[in-house]
């Protein structure tokens, strides 16, 4: 496994210990950039991933960006708007 | 009511609707600034009702700045850590 600059986690219904893991894995791998992307009930779950990721890498991660926003989501006629999120987690060089 | 120029609202177990209707009637009164703080589960929900309120005032209302932190919440021995966030909407001049 290469490192990938900036990887990308989509946080969805699995334990938040996943995609902490997940995560604190790509940074170990030399990525320089983790973002969390969300959507709907899962944000929630996203900004509990994110703070712990930061505070498990006290000193050498930062939260750089936090985005939120709206989405359209289903089949054509029955469509629906969902909340986004996108948190940016940066390694401090 | 006299118009405030911030408005803080404390996103909890209520419906949406009702931090929607908060907001809106706050920027209504003259507010020029509200702010959701929301903490755990309810975070989701303080992401909706700001998307809710920027695309009902779209043009007139914008999203400024959104932050997430962790607190310590419990009585001492028992303290668990949670998740936080405020939402900054800030009407255009």
């Amino acid at each position: 496994m290469a490192a990938i600059e900036t990887g990308t986690i989509l946080v969805g219904q699995k334990p938040v210990a996943n995609y902490v893991l997940a995560a604190v894995t790509q940074f170990t791998m030399g990525s320089k950039r983790v973002i969390f992307k969300a959507r709907g009930r899962s944000i929630s779950k996203a900004v509990d991933a994110a703070e712990i990721v930061r505070r498990f890498m006290e000193g050498k991660v930062d939260i750089t960006s936090v985005k939120i926003g709206s989405e359209k989501v289903g089949e054509p006629g029955k469509e629906r708007v969902v909340s986004t999120i996108e948190i940016v987690l940066e390694k401090k060089e």
